[in-house]
């Protein structure tokens, strides 16, 4: 039976080129459709599974959502099971749900959350070290809430945009940006509607310049209303990314 | 100045063949001797380095304690920075202090404890699959709680002992052997005085036995009272055992 199903996926992203599928590359997309296909074993129908955002090399998810139209007898649970037995132990199908026909896991997302993890520290985060980013210096907490606060709204993001050759909207709402320290980690959680590419690390990158006392809390009002890539910080590297939740 | 250290470290051992050097392979002590000699660049005299226990292959530790004397002009916070500098990132020294000459980290050790993480579910443990034992059933808690109770005291856990040729003493105490349930996660903490070869993952395998009903929770006393390796449950696999403290 042709059934619209509903995924949520994890994965470790560290060994794989990004979510989107690229021929004779290792790719989360490309892993989820070889395995899928193997499943519904019709070549003749090819699978196309659409996943809420792209998420960059290196990048992990906790819950990326994803939809596919698959043609096969099994239940949920089979298709979860078959998933699990065949994908590699960094992927994991977390739940399988047939939805709507006109579910679209794309244009339906409503919100996304990200987080991005900092670690710093005189001993070394052994455990999660694919997981974090690590900090050779401690970076004010208090001065990236503030410059946070200017981020926060309806704002054409086009500094944050890694993507040069973008010729769609870069305006896009950032509802919250909360800045956490617990221990040796640093953590930032970002919500918004949608996301630009590179946008959470940009963003994160440019709050540790502020942390670091490189740039001041407001100029980051300075640096989004530039509207110029050039002037925001450095992309934050991968590793201490990974999408959350999204939201329909 | 030659004095006598105590170090802290944590590692990730999923690479390495466990704690004691062995020529021309990969170990902890191997790892940190060679960054402890560099470090006094004095070759006429080599650096011992002491560790509470072997850890076996693949095993992992949060807070393996050691001791070393070493003479050198560092201060203790300089050691630490040159050691956690050069050696690998899945190895961490997280404390160094100076001690009295008379401190033996494994002779002077009165406790330990370790932890075994189980992992049980229809998705996958993504994140710290290197740090889990995956299994393919789920455990009764109850009952391997209730064969627990025959393994507290003090006992020869000869049938507990993987190394078949040890002429020594085989009777330890364990105080407390804890089994919690939490959402996927069985983790299994043992506290005792000592621990034999393997112990803690025969213990665990022998439990698991039990939770997955294959043993009675009464047959352990039996297990325990035959002094025989052979009636005793499966050595538990390496990845879900993590020493995680000495008592001194």
């Amino acid at each position: 039976m042709r059934h619209n199903y509903k995924f949520v996926i994890s994965y470790d992203g560290t060994r794989y080129h990004g979510w989107e599928k690229k021929p004779g590359i290792d790719t989360i997309q490309g892993k989820l459709e070889n395995v899928l296909n193997k499943m519904t074993g019709d070549s003749s129908d090819p699978i196309e599974l659409i996943g809420a955002g792209r998420t960059d090399a290196g990048v992990h998810a906790r819950a990326m959502t994803a939809n596919v139209i698959l043609n096969t007898d099994l239940n949920e649970t089979q298709i979860q099971e078959y998933m699990n037995a065949y994908l590699p132990e960094d992927i994991s199908v977390n739940e399988v749900k047939a939805c709507s026909d006109r579910f679209h896991a794309r244009y339906n997302a409503i919100g996304k959350t990200y987080r991005y993890t900092c670690w710093y520290g005189t001993s070394k985060p052994v455990f999660d070290r694919k997981y974090v980013a690590i900090l050779d210096k401690e970076p004010d907490i208090d001065k990236m809430k503030l410059a946070a606060m200017h981020l926060v709204g309806t704002h054409d993001f086009k500094s944050f945009c890694g993507n040069k050759k973008f010729k769609k909207s870069t305006v896009r709402t950032l509802d919250t940006i909360n800045i956490e320290k617990s221990g040796n980690y640093i953590r930032f959680y970002f919500h918004g509607n949608g996301f630009l590419q590179n946008m959470v690390r940009i963003l994160t990158g440019t709050l540790l310049e502020v942390g670091f006392g490189t740039i001041s809390p407001d100029s980051v009002k300075d640096i989004l209303e530039a509207c110029d890539r050039s002037k925001a910080g450095p992309t934050a590297r991968p590793e201490g990314l990974c999408m959350m939740k999204v939201d329909y």
